[in-house]
């Protein structure tokens, strides 16, 4: 798991490559931190031919796993319920990086690779799951929103994903310039870059209504 | 190619999906504004044990091809240049969705899928291939900056991607709720995210020089 990472964002000696369970539990507050601030995962996964595809999904970490749903109608969710091999990757993209050589110009970001099968849950666990899901990318809507029918629930496939063999990436802050780039007369640095919310937009029957407190107080 | 797409991030009924060449230049120029809105896409590569790997990138789109590059130390890169299928995808986050259901719940998001297999550029190409991906992710960068050395481009795969094999999935607006739904006596809408850019950072050397006209313009 050498190359499972960020060749072409960032030169090697500006990134940081931790692997998990391996170090020690300060990496893994790291690497929690990270799934904690993203809202998109993608998944790969391979069909028959050998041709891999992949899958943008909504995510929440829960404790050493990652979990997150899709349709029992999707071929590839279905392979993935199978247990074919996936790799799900939470990159949150921080910064562009502006060297003074084309070489070392490049982005900050932080990343988590997780290789490994996923698993399906049933039951009292895929409810519960899903109410998971939805209180980390919707905090707060849960209770004021419709359960899953069980035509709806049948629809639906949830997977786990454990955390077991995860590595994380980080390019971060300034520029690694070689010694001799350093006396170039330019401007060099990053430019952050950051998600923001907009303003709450109702449909038409929802405009009726005030934007609920928790959906005021979300923040990226 | 029925199910590239984003099953798990929104219903089907709000999901539009465009293939392409068959459709038509209104539908390519939908996914062209897709490719240059973004800043980052992930590239699936399947190594012979069958595992799936997503290696992040910095990418531009060049015509009818995507360009992005690679360092040659990377396995997963070299397997990409020596042509394995692979799936690149341009996914970007525009909202939450928040219906009246935890079914209907989702995000909005524009979402772009392409397969097939890399070229690798050399020569002239590979010069004129880097200068484009930095100049469309770092726009009037690259006269500032020092060319590649000899070293530093023997180092440096860069692939191209036809977009011969290309889908475009986008899911915007209201949530789409059944009709039993739309009565429930709740806010329901979205909530709209974007990218920003903080404002420059220069480095240590790069804050005695004035911050570019060209960077000073970026926006998202």
């Amino acid at each position: 798991m050498t190359e499972n990472g960020l060749p072409a964002l960032g030169s090697t000696d500006r990134t940081r490559v931790r692997r998990f369970p391996e170090n020690a539990s300060d990496d893994r507050d790291v690497l929690n931190a990270i799934l904690d601030a993203g809202l998109m995962a993608f998944v790969a996964v391979t069909d028959d031919a050998g041709q891999p595809y992949i899958l943008p999904v909504g995510y929440a970490r829960d404790g050493d796993r990652i979990l997150f749903h899709g349709s029992t109608g999707s071929r590839l969710f279905r392979s993935l319920a199978a247990g074919a091999p996936t790799c799900l990757t939470v990159t949150l993209l921080d910064g562009l990086v502006l060297a003074r050589s084309a070489f070392e110009s490049s982005m900050n970001y932080r990343s988590v690779m997780v290789l490994g099968s996923c698993t399906v849950l049933d039951g009292d666990d895929k409810a519960t799951a899903l109410r998971v899901i939805s209180d980390f990318l919707l905090p707060g809507r849960w209770a004021d929103i419709r359960q899953p029918s069980k035509k709806e629930d049948a629809a639906t496939l949830v997977l786990a994903l454990s955390l077991e063999e995860a590595s994380v990436k980080i390019s971060a802050g300034d520029p690694s310039d070689a010694d001799e780039d350093v006396d170039r007369p330019i401007w060099a640095g990053h430019v952050p870059i950051r998600e923001v919310f907009g303003e709450p937009i109702p449909d038409e029957a929802g405009a009726a209504f005030p934007v609920p407190d928790y959906v005021a107080s979300w923040t990226r």
